[in-house]
């Protein structure tokens, strides 16, 4: 993992100041000597700058990030806490971690700290956009402020505004938070219980009904069950987030991801989408019940030229994860 | 409402004992002389026996459960707040509150309440069984374990066994409730914002992507939005239930739902289902996401004789308490 410090003043949509920043950023093979091969990875909620790490079979020799062909870059999102800059870093006026005090974000906000890193880094061009989930969330707004940067956009599962839909569902997750009292004390670990239960209605969104259907069945038993393996699993899931990270965190995160409208200030969405004029790829999941397949075609409609494709899977919005021998047969073959 | 109180220790699945039960009913219409009439309706989670109430368009002149016609009998499952024995009820054994001490229930204890009423009100015979959501749960259960009771059964977006997925969302609102550390305390809004978590995960289930985005578009507005129907929805449905629930019963009656197998001790859900004689009605809705179309018509497949029908909505779940039209034709026209 790499850190660039941008030690100037970054500007934040709501008016507010991050007096410096942190951008946490992984790179995967070589920039070649026409900077013609860059990939950029926006990643989803909890993952990070490492997408190797979190999604399996795609920086891999032969697969559709192959680090032997593509440059792979991916920066940590601020607001996270995996080496960018957010609510557990040290507030350069306090001397003490930020907390509570971290000021709201949105997706835009995000971008410009992509934008500031790939300006650093010399990349005028950027060959391949990649993002899924609240990935997509910032390639879109990325795309939408810098059209020219581009030859190519891959969307998966993801949306060019939050719906209400999301937003109920990033929003039960802050009930969750703030039902745990210990939220708002100035310790790291502040609000794990109802991190893990936010984290454990995330999942819920992900899998869906035939994700959990096929993986959490019970063993046969006699009598009542003394417990589940679903039950379990929701635990387990819990407990495994909040041990990588935390509450302050995750509420700013699900904060700025409401915020999302690639039409604002843009005359509406249909005006913004408008802007892309290189060739896109817009892939959807059969199960997903987060961004479903009518959204997604209905986004792929309203890119001029771009292509529409779904993958078949019973793991739901979690399915661009698991379904990497279909994502890599329709990048590898588009 | 009525109540009816037993006063014989009432012996539940687990091997634990109430001393005594208090059922809370609601009838509709009058009993004929021939006793033939009889409709009863096993309702769902949070509601109550009053089926008017929670049920729009079915206990009305012209409709399924027409009082004019039938004598309709709901009775508030035990383990809930509404009149029935529950955690909120005075333990005979203390002079308190039962709260977090009262004992873990199962359907079968539900249904075994049901029966203790049945038999007082002498229904020996009941012409209609309805059941939808986790009334269904009860409804099955009953009509399995005493198939010559009944002259027709009607299912409603429901299952003859808990599914991993319908668990997992229990386990989750249960972490919800957990994470509210006031849970515990002796006092009947112990858990109140955990509770508020809970029931907004609930709703997510209940309405799913369709629903939230039909009914919670934010207005158009300029700039970053401070906040969003879709958030104030849930809130608003949190703060409504913990109004008129507690914690406790909601954590029972819960846990009572995942013990949901027809199947247990009746050689699985098939031999089990294999005992109901009577015609069967079973009803999926296009976009429940909790019981699914596929699983409504599995279950409606291992019924002899059953007819399935799918009522077409956008809401989810909650589709049957929305689309009283399309209910009405089904069960007027079958």
């Amino acid at each position: 993992m790499n850190t660039f410090h941008s030690p100037a003043p970054f500007h934040l949509e709501s008016g507010e100041t991050l007096p410096e920043i942190d951008i946490a950023y992984h790179t995967f093979g070589t920039l070649n000597e026409r900077k013609d091969n860059v990939v950029w990875v926006c990643h989803a909620l909890t993952a990070n700058s490492d997408v190797k790490d979190w999604w399996p079979h795609t920086v891999e020799a032969g697969c559709f990030l192959d680090p032997d062909r593509w440059f792979v870059v991916c920066a940590n999102i601020i607001g996270s806490c995996y080496g960018s800059t957010g609510p557990t870093s040290i507030n350069p006026a306090t001397g003490q971690p930020y907390y509570g005090d971290f000021p709201k974000l949105t997706i835009r906000d995000m971008v410009n700290a992509h934008i500031l890193l790939a300006d650093a880094l010399g990349l005028d061009r950027i060959h391949t956009l990649v993002g899924s989930s609240v990935g997509g969330f910032q390639a879109i707004e990325w795309i939408v402020e810098q059209p020219e940067r581009f030859d190519r956009l891959i969307l998966i599962a993801t949306s060019p505004k939050a719906s209400p839909w999301s937003i109920a569902i990033d929003e039960t997750q802050r009930m969750a938070i703030l039902s745990d009292r210990t939220y708002g004390e100035r310790r790291p670990d502040a609000g794990r219980d109802g991190l893990a239960a936010a984290r454990a209605i995330g999942l819920l969104t992900y899998r869906g009904p035939w994700g959990y259907n096929i993986t959490q069945q019970d063993p046969p038993a006699e009598g009542i069950p003394e417990s589940h393996r679903a039950c379990t699993y929701q635990r387990y899931q819990g407990e495994k987030l909040v041990r990588r990270f935390d509450a302050y965190s995750y509420m700013t995160i699900l904060d700025a991801f409401d915020t999302h409208d690639a039409g604002r200030g843009r005359g509406g969405v249909a005006s913004a989408l408008a802007r892309i004029k290189c060739p896109a790829i817009v892939i959807g999941i059969t199960t997903d019940i987060i961004f479903t397949p009518g959204e997604m075609r209905e986004l792929a409609s309203m890119i001029e030229g771009a292509r529409y494709f779904e993958l078949q899977s019973e793991f739901g919005h979690d399915g661009f994860l698991v379904e990497h021998e279909q994502l890599n047969r329709i990048m590898l073959g588009n």
